[in-house]
């Protein structure tokens, strides 16, 4: 296959060179890193300082990713450009100016929401989704300003939408897949995906096999007609891979995302049993290193080469050339 | 007077426009102000979340220097390009990762200590100058790989001529006068000042008046002949302006700069009697606007255009290109 331009807008690994070079062997030139979770702003610093570290150590394989010109810079110089993002809005506090502050340092990416009700607005999982809040409105406001995307990936459905409605500037579902797929709440109704669409958002597949019919059963051929269908549905500019790759994470990260500092006892998500343990690995997809088995897999769908590079990463090119 | 680039190398004021256009009417070009004394790091981030607000609010007289082509930029277009500085090491806590961070946000220069003992090294305040400690030679490092300036105008005289000899970048006493003009530890000696400038460091002329022979009495004359004598000893190419201008401040804010968090009780320091209380102002220096008062004793005294212009700004423009 010709050299391609592909980006992964969701990943979420313990990182180390060995996870570095996978992205590299199976042609990334963009990773999106969530580099918090529950983190207040304080400890959403230290981590920051902990990939200005990983920048130095490993300046021959990833580099900071500012702008989406640094990503085309990435795919000429053979590296991985690296993008901040926050799954949930904990890192800004209670406090509108940090948006502009982690923009400063790097951020171009934000969920409002994780899951659970937050600032700003609720997740997919909590039982009344009041929409986007007051707090919500600002803050979004301000990420369109400084150019920073709302991503909607673990929110709820009236959150979601009003997110739509109210940004000036088109916003993601970075990691997430249609719920006529895989009937997860954490999945997106039709309804969601063609506002997103509409709108000049995008769809990130996800490969968490929680997130696919038959779990990590899933089939390759399965996964690629998910994404013909949904490209029927929101059109072949709108979506792109958002893989939600967790790599060598202890079973005590997943709790922790799962259960951040909200409960006295364990709760696991709808996606667990009641211990939490990761999920076996797709046979088609284990780490990086495999999505050119996913670019294969479009091709052999039928879409042609310019189709399958647009969704695995030229899609998102074009959106962070709009949204940085 | 034609034109002449000036650059003002501290103040901490409370900023308001009238204190920007002072700046403006002028003449000065840059200004490195503090933002922050005592403040921890989430404090600090609170603090350039009200300085991002400032930009925005009076982007047609200041903007954000980030290189010192912001600075020849911002004196085309007639603009105060603002530096960041904090006069104390408290922001980055005791965390060498948040040199780099803080460097993201703009800060450009830091007093390795304010007075008192600190994490990096001692004050002149201090009884017993230990000199630079082990933390402060890897925060040194640190500030010289990302290109922060070290700022010894607080500190002791150990701890300065150590600085001075660890640091692989020329250093700066931002705001001191020579001891031999008015002899109170917060100015500096001849030693100290002989090896700042053979190091290529530069000192800032402090127009605070406890820093001034004769205090709110000194003339304009005086304070001409000292600079005369100081460039005498340390060369023309090595000394500049740092008012430590402080305007719209209560003595609230005198108290918090002279106390901190250190005591129980309200402390003064030796400028003061017993009263936090701002010295009166000097008859030629009331506030920024008054640069030009200080150009023309300068000619007076003997100084010709070039050298005024040196003495002004331009030695400092140098400086700073070779430091950020």
């Amino acid at each position: 296959m010709a050299k391609m331009l592909m980006i992964d807008n969701l990943q979420y690994s313990n990182w180390n060179q060995e996870i570095f070079e996978q992205m590299h062997y199976g042609g990334l030139c963009a990773v999106h890193v969530t580099i918090a979770y529950h983190e207040n702003c304080h400890e959403t610093l230290i981590n920051i300082g902990a990939w200005n570290r990983l920048f130095q150590q490993h300046a021959d394989l990833i580099m900071p990713v500012r702008t989406a010109a640094d990503i085309e810079l990435a795919y000429t110089e053979n590296k991985i450009g690296i993008i901040f993002g926050f799954q949930n809005c904990s890192p800004i506090e209670n406090n509108v100016d940090l948006v502009e502050i982690f923009h400063q340092l790097g951020v171009r990416i934000m969920q409002l929401t994780y899951n659970k009700q937050s600032l700003l607005g609720a997740g997919c999982y909590e039982n009344t989704d009041s929409g986007i809040s007051s707090f919500g409105k600002v803050v979004i406001e301000e990420m369109n300003r400084v150019g920073m995307v709302i991503d909607m990936s673990h929110s709820g459905e009236t959150s979601t939408l009003q997110a739509i409605e109210i940004s000036q500037r088109p916003i993601c579902i970075s990691h997430a897949n249609p719920n006529f797929f895989a009937p997860v709440k954490r999945n997106k109704s039709r309804r969601v995906l063609s506002a997103l669409a509409e709108s000049g958002g995008l769809l990130g597949f996800s490969l968490y096999p929680l997130h696919l019919k038959n779990g990590p059963n899933c089939t390759l051929e399965q996964f690629c007609n998910m994404v013909a269908d949904t490209v029927e549905l929101m059109g072949i500019e709108y979506v792109g891979m958002g893989s939600d790759l967790c790599l060598n994470q202890p079973s005590s990260v997943l709790e922790w995302m799962r259960n951040g500092r909200w409960f006295k006892q364990i709760h696991n998500d709808e996606t667990a049993s009641s211990n939490a343990a990761w999920p076996d690995s797709l046979t088609w997809f284990n780490n990086s290193s495999d999505f050119p088995n996913i670019a294969s897999g479009l091709q052999k769908k039928g879409f042609n080469d310019q189709e399958v590079e647009k969704i695995m990463g030229r899609n998102w090119l074009r959106f962070f050339e709009q949204s940085f």
